[in-house]
């Protein structure tokens, strides 16, 4: 499992459009907060294998491109301990 | 926007997964309660056209193909709104 705190560390980019709260501010941005983290890492993975294109990839397959899977395993931890 | 009655009335093969709440009981899998709709919609779209891939997409694109654009809203407004 992540360590959340070190998530939290990474995550400032991750605000700018998931929230500080996890809540999105912008339509069609997914909510962070209380999601599974296995599904986080999921996500990030296929992001940043290119498998998953379509909605947002195009924003987030850069993103994800700079994150290791500890830094994945992090960032899902961080986010889905949030209420 | 969609009609969250009949998004309920499309929802039960998704509770399999992601629970009758919104809340998956099964690792990897997201929850949907609260989800931005939108965001699910554009989900639901890049499953069905083949665009996200990884992840579940083995399980998602054949459930997203049954759906149509309409579906795709009731569905979004009926998860969305769960507490």
């Amino acid at each position: 499992a992540g360590d959340a705190a070190a998530g939290k560390a990474k995550a400032a980019v991750c605000a700018a459009c998931h929230g500080a709260n996890g809540i999105a501010m912008i339509p069609g941005y997914p909510n962070l907060a209380g999601q599974n983290a296995q599904y986080i890492v999921s996500a990030l993975k296929a992001y940043k294998s290119g498998e998953r294109k379509g909605g947002q990839s195009m924003v987030m397959a850069p993103q994800a491109t700079m994150l290791s899977d500890a830094d994945m395993e992090n960032l899902a931890a961080y986010f889905s301990q949030m209420k």
